[in-house]
């Protein structure tokens, strides 16, 4: 690494930092939402607009949000094991990632178009 | 419906008829990709880009996919329940949705991004 690189170091740490953030907040986030879907939450659609708007405006790749649902299914499921229930309740749960892939896709394609 | 109407009436149809052709083969396309989806077929992922790029270049609203599948699931529900047999499998179907809308989401946001 040269001076150069080693000037610019600082911003992308803090860059990478920003995103980790985002990432973790994200994932906080989406964890919120597949809980609450099945529970008749009434701010449940507004957590969802919300998500898909966060991920919207940061343009972030689709493969991200496939990787934020497989990571919390995998934490559920092990934890279901541990205790000894069923995770029949994950399946359901792909019902909210095929809501939120398709308001996401709807909003790109207006944009699309508009 | 006046004159001005009865002159564009045959051209309306045609598009009506275009579209409801066009909807009769995504629907065909959607059924075949279903059922060969967990069966290892070597096609399975050109069909699934063909009607990826069908959709896009249509420019169809992503609810109709959605009514595409739903339809199709239901007729397969029916039938497994008139054989008597278990559907089960109807829910992993889901994963091929989530597929489609992933991809299809992540070629809207790439040309939008270009």
């Amino acid at each position: 690494m040269d001076d150069h690189d080693n000037k610019k170091a600082p911003v992308f740490q803090q860059m990478d930092l920003e995103r980790q953030n985002l990432l973790q907040q994200l994932k906080a986030d989406y964890r919120q939402i597949i809980i609450n879907y099945f529970a008749g939450d009434k701010t449940s659609k507004e957590k969802i607009d919300n998500f898909i708007h966060k991920v919207f405006d940061y343009n972030l790749p689709v493969p991200l949000i496939i990787e934020i649902h497989m990571d919390l299914i995998d934490e559920l499921s092990k934890q279901l094991k541990v205790e000894g229930r069923s995770d029949d309740i994950l399946l359901d749960y792909r019902l909210t990632l095929i809501d939120i892939l398709a308001h996401l896709c709807e909003m790109y394609r207006c944009s699309l178009t508009r």
